[in-house]
């Protein structure tokens, strides 16, 4: 299907389920048992590659058919150098060949070329020295800073165009001082994050999916409610890609207003909550591999139960569904 | 030297110029005998990493003992996957020999402990399975994206004062529609960009080193030289990392108001200017690889000269040069 929006609403109709995974791994939270054997490796950083493409194959295993897309967070793969980056590329494939949609959160950002070489690499093909042209890391979406403005983004945006991927543009972020600048009230009064929306639609109406939605979507911060009713209005063609929901304080009443009436508009994002639910008391009674696996399956599934059960309070369920 | 800031200004000391090159390869332009028997290679990526890693150690041969630092900008590498990012890596460690400060164009950014996972693998030591920590990028200086605010970024201070090694925010880009974003005018008049250096001004202060400049350093456009002025005075701790000389249309001149009077506080980065001269009719009359090899040379030389004579001028070298 060549347009991101499209094919990430039908796998959200499929998985009857608006709620993602975030998988942003932390070797000191990874469970002992995929530890031992690798701990005295000689090659370290390709045994942390070998245990967090293994850790993250195990949860898209226990989740693949419960949720419509996983999120890997770049930054906990890149900081083990390119053997950390060979962890993610393989992990994305893995969970492409699972069904899943990729989203990257990379928050990539840069002006002309250089943002021309981010979109080919993330999003789209980069050329080769015989002249062909290959995908890399062949996301479905990225998400992209709107700091540099609009000659940062449309090098992006000709990506989404011309191979059907997606972009999501931080618009208002979910952590507490988002506001220092995004917040900052202009001469009319309008906050900054409002001129990030107005940019973000104005780009999104120029791909436009089958079903009414853009590739072109933006991050809106779950800690943020009366924020996100308002951005919605603003951005009424653009997916928002919600952080913040549990680990950082966002309910799923608090989602709600992210969605539009006709029940879509929105994914929520849950990292830790998910991945590591292991840690936690509620599922942690007798650990064992399997009670790990069964952990992260669990949460997913009452994650999927807390936000669609809050959306149908509020009559924000698709219609079919 | 525990300071990233005493570091630079030392080596721009000792090499009487503040001119700095950007090594942003992009394989249309590296020149053919670099690329002859890699082209039909069996493995492409591996092959792209080998060719952007003999091209830049090329340029660096040419250019160390002229400049005190070089830019990689990590989309080049990254866009060809982890073997992209190997050649990236084996980049720095080489440019690190032959005594260069290496600053990463990445403009990384997030929040909380994604934003230290960047910090760690760029510019600090990360977690190992046995306990350890080792550097991974170990680069002098990273380039960091402000939008999140200030816990977006302190997660990269707290490397600079552990790691001693620094980072430059984006202030002011060199870009057409960096003011989208960056020149909104608040309630206060105060433009957007205003109250980035304002936060800038307040992080620097914490890294300090013993020649008065802060490791916290500020990207700041040299399209802009009446708002470079103000930002001078804003930020006077900050070194300014100065992008749009050349290629951009910044001269010689725009870029004096990046500088403080006592002839530091700036410096000035060129990219396809130096590593691609050999396009430029310029140096091309007769193109050997000695020819291309010579051009990146004799370009860096010309760039130094134009602006260490712009700054004599108007004052502003270093009494001592």
């Amino acid at each position: 299907m060549k347009n991101a929006a499209d094919r990430l609403l039908n796998e959200i109709d499929k998985k009857k389920n608006p709620c993602i995974v975030g998988l942003d791994p932390t070797i000191d939270k990874i469970p002992k048992f995929l530890k031992s054997g690798r701990i005295d490796s000689d090659d370290p950083f390709n045994a942390i590659g070998e245990l967090l493409f293994e850790f993250n194959s195990m949860i898209i295993d226990q989740i693949h058919d419960i949720v419509p897309a996983v999120k890997p967070q770049m930054a906990f793969y890149e900081m083990y150098g390119h053997l950390g980056v060979k962890a993610f590329e393989e992990t994305i494939k893995y969970a492409k060949s699972k069904g899943l949609i990729v989203i990257e959160d990379g928050k990539r950002n840069d002006i002309g070329s250089t943002a021309t070489a981010y979109a080919k690499g993330h999003i789209g093909r980069v050329s080769m020295m015989d002249g062909c042209h290959m995908p890399v890391f062949d996301m479905d979406y990225l998400t992209v800073n709107p700091y540099l403005g609009s000659d940062g983004l449309k090098p992006f945006i000709t990506e989404c165009q011309e191979e059907g991927n997606g972009i999501f543009i931080l618009v208002k972020t979910s952590n507490p001082s988002s506001g220092e600048l995004q917040d900052l009230l202009l001469e009319d009064k309008r906050p900054v994050f409002e001129v990030v929306a107005s940019l973000v639609d104005e780009l999104s109406n120029s791909v436009i999916g089958e079903r009414n939605y853009s590739s072109v979507g933006a991050v809106v911060g779950a800690t943020y409610p009366e924020t996100a009713e308002k951005l919605r209005k603003l951005m009424p063609k653009s997916i928002f890609l919600v952080p913040g929901y549990g680990a950082q304080g966002g309910s799923a009443k608090d989602v709600c207003p992210c969605f539009n009436t006709d029940g879509y508009g929105a994914i929520v994002n849950s990292s830790r909550g998910i991945i590591f639910a292991y840690l936690k008391d509620k599922y942690n009674k007798e650990f064992t591999p399997e009670e790990f696996h069964k952990a992260a399956r669990q949460a997913a599934i009452d994650m999927r139960d807390d936000i669609v059960s809050a959306l149908n309070d509020v009559d924000k369920l698709p219609a079919h569904w």
